[in-house]
């Protein structure tokens, strides 16, 4: 099935909390994880909230990397968009994972832009 | 069912592709949406790749919504983390819809940070 765009939404449980409250280290691991991957990183934004507790995105030319993290509760919600077939983008969940020393990580995998896709292909069957 | 925070994978077909094209009305329109909703706006990055699309996060205390543009398809795919009981994400589904001029649209639901809610809840029920 085709689609434009694949799109992970990763919970990472059990992580090292300091880490999860480490702006610079989960930028910096974000993009590092997103390059390692293939992707081209194009701009991030990171912001800590207080008291703990941070939230950033990297805007990739493949679409997005985003996390939001509760140190409190050992936990992170990573969002994973990409869109091509170069990258994994289980790749990029893996190596966050390690990074935040997540012991537990459940993925869901959405599909986006499928009818375009669809609508695409059956345009290129078609005989002119 | 208790969660941390609640993720809609928007789906918007047959878009304006001048809007889908619009960096300055995209980051606009996602801020504003937020806004209305009531979510508080940190900071936002947006970026235009050539020959057309566009991809941009808006990071809100409450989380962050994003966008990524195919106007060669008229189509976008809206991306929405809300997290606390304050915001109805399906306001901001909406109110980018009308601005993208979109015929059709199709929301998936995610619950994240089910489990970590559910343990927090457990907590709470149990007498020290």
């Amino acid at each position: 099935m085709n689609a434009l765009g694949i799109q992970l939404a990763v919970e990472l449980f059990d992580c090292d909390e300091n880490i999860l409250n480490d702006q610079r280290l989960l930028e910096q691991s974000l993009v590092e994880a997103a390059t390692n991957a293939g992707a081209t990183v194009v701009d991030s934004v990171f912001h800590q909230f207080n008291p703990h507790g941070i939230s950033g995105a990297v805007i990739i030319a493949e679409s997005h990397v985003a996390i939001h993290t509760w140190p409190e509760y050992c936990y992170a919600a990573l969002d994973i968009f990409t869109c091509g077939n170069d990258i994994e983008p289980e790749n990029i969940a893996e190596e966050v994972k390690y990074v935040l020393g997540a012991d537990r990580m459940h993925v869901s995998r959405i599909l986006r832009g499928v009818t375009v896709g669809e609508q695409e292909r059956s345009y290129a069957q078609t005989p002119t």
